[in-house]
């Protein structure tokens, strides 16, 4: 791993401690002895990313005494901001992991620094504790919701507890994907684009056997598939059995089904798309498994250009997602309608942002396979 | 019931016979002695429907022999139909039941009179049979399909069957539905004005506390209920809890839901959209059992304009669903398809119906309502 890479890696955990709660404000955190077995890497690698989260008002020194943990609602204004006493809930799948903390962390830099106050709830994408989290956040008496949707591919039995929010004036904002039969305002990715530009782009390279693979039990999943399907189709690309393997937030075997794909040498797929970045993390583990490289005899696309997508050896080739753009924008959406600063009629209710890829080197053309082939 | 009701049951039950196989061209039906008792109804009504089927050409007599099954194919186009050679398949969730005894009708009399042969198949709405129903239909070198997709409301995992024909250029059309990554040609009732048009119905009827009975496996069922929140939302109608109940193909409780809900006659709903006419069907017979008067006490809407919706005492305000219509639009369809008469640019990919409502006596303004206990 590139020291840059061992830098972020320590630094984005230390992040998620503090955004999951884990190290509260005040919260001595570990010492540079500490940190340096806890994660394996350098004293030189602990001494950076510590002083760039300093640096960022993550965490502050005393001399003497330590490093720890700031508040971040005051790191994020430091003039103390009037509270208006009001507060929004924010429910998303999960909270800790993956692009979640900076999603999180835009919601809340915009909210903190407007004086609303925050209550978060996960739902671990079961629709039992969404109820769960949605009863929760009625009874305390919320004045906004953000909220992501779980397991959208499905009917979802909560649909209720909404329209009972709508009743009671209570604004609610859907992230990421929404349910349609409540017809509500949402801000999005376009993940139908977002699986074409990814698809698309390896066949620009000349990979004709691409493999998809897509989580089924998420609306994002299937629309990515959605766009994966396209592109064979707009590039007249053949179909071929076998072409896309999917798992759910339960049934993740998808590992295995993948392996056995790529026992047969002689007939492997050159390419794979993969739903995010975290599957496309342990997809090139796989990989190294079989001696396959990326991306001289595979190329691998991941999703959402994550923190993942840099941290690995190979770095991935992945489509962007706006992360914590998305947050600070739900949280001005959330704010003007509790505020009811613009007039209802003129708030935009949907937002869909464009797709991006950031091309990295874990894709490459077909040829040059081929090239590194007959070399070898 | 009606007379000219009871001569339309029988009339359908024998047609389902036929078209379901039960009954085989040549084969005798049973003497009018037998359809008496089994029907329960009168010697007259028997006649009258069996001589209306053989008008009709569904049933010729031999004199002295007794009635029998006709072959349909030469009923359909008497003179001699030569024939293509060619296979036509057809997937359906149901087909002995219902609306899908017309809409078979439609596909088969314009296939039949074009010399094409048919192949049917049902899935119960089981993915696992749909499965099933598709690797028959693919190793039978079917030169074309029409389709209504199975549990539409959840990611289908029979997918790659789909794209397979694509590939082999088998063209499908998916009927009442579509699995929107395959984005499909298909030819479907718009499902969600359908759900707002019976539910504005009844708010303009002064309806207010409305409840909405619907299918969760099926997206038919999912966008009526979009339909159906949308004219609370337009009307300014105030949401309410337990204002929708759910069910599925495998569980099916909602009358003990219902039930529950009816049980408090201080705070009843004073009116219910059912999912179709065979629900709504299932209610009446609830409300008998409460002694709820349709329409006096309670508005009922149907969905689908189906034989049921005249078949009970109280005629049903339903919804119209084309059915026989939609049958031959995608027989002409797939006929087009197999002989690339049309370019295949020019051939309309989708096909959306309007849906109408047909007002009938299961509805009525709530100030009767209101009158007639007022007069009680």
């Amino acid at each position: 791993m590139a020291q840059q890479t061992k830098v972020s890696m320590v630094k984005e955990k230390i992040k998620e401690w503090i955004i999951d709660g884990k190290v509260l404000p005040g919260d001595k955190i570990y010492s540079e002895n500490e940190l340096v077995k806890m994660f394996e890497v350098s004293r030189h690698t602990v001494r950076q990313a510590v002083g760039d989260l300093v640096h960022e008002g993550w965490l502050y020194r005393e001399q003497g005494a330590g490093t720890f943990c700031s508040n971040r609602s005051n790191q994020a204004q430091p003039q103390s901001v009037n509270s208006t006493g009001k507060n929004i809930g924010v429910i998303t799948t999960y909270i800790s992991d993956y692009i979640f903390p900076s999603i999180i962390k835009g919601i809340e830099s915009y909210l903190t620094s407007h004086g609303y106050s925050l209550t978060f709830a996960c739902t671990d994408n079961d629709p039992e504790k969404e109820k769960q989290c949605l009863e929760t956040m009625i009874n305390s008496n919320i004045d906004g919701l953000i909220v992501e949707p779980t397991r959208s591919s499905s009917y979802n039995p909560n649909l209720h507890y909404y329209l009972e929010m709508e009743q009671n004036n209570t604004p609610f904002l859907m992230i990421n994907q929404y349910y349609p039969q409540l017809n509500p305002p949402y801000i999005i990715l376009d993940d139908e684009k977002g699986g074409f530009i990814a698809t698309d782009h390896l066949i620009k390279l000349g990979h004709k056997k691409i493999i998809g693979l897509f989580k089924s039990d998420d609306l994002q999943g299937l629309n990515r598939m959605e766009g994966f399907i396209r592109a064979f189709r707009e590039n007249n690309i053949p179909f071929f059995p076998e072409m896309f393997i999917t798992f759910t937030t339960k049934e993740r075997d998808f590992l295995s089904k993948l392996k056995e794909v790529l026992k047969d040498a002689t007939n492997r797929p050159t390419a794979i798309v993969c739903y995010n970045d975290e599957i496309a993390v342990q997809v090139l583990n796989v990989l190294r498994e079989y001696d396959i490289k990326v991306p001289n005899d595979l190329s691998i696309i991941g999703y959402d250009n994550s923190y993942l997508s840099i941290a690995t050896e190979t770095k991935l080739t992945s489509v962007n997602h706006p992360k914590m753009d998305m947050g600070i924008e739900a949280a001005k959406w959330i704010v003007a309608e509790v505020e009811k600063r613009d007039n209802k009629d003129n708030t935009s209710r949907q937002k869909v942002y464009e797709p991006e890829l950031k091309v990295r080197n874990s894709t490459s053309s077909l040829d040059k396979i081929e090239d590194s082939k007959v070399i070898i």
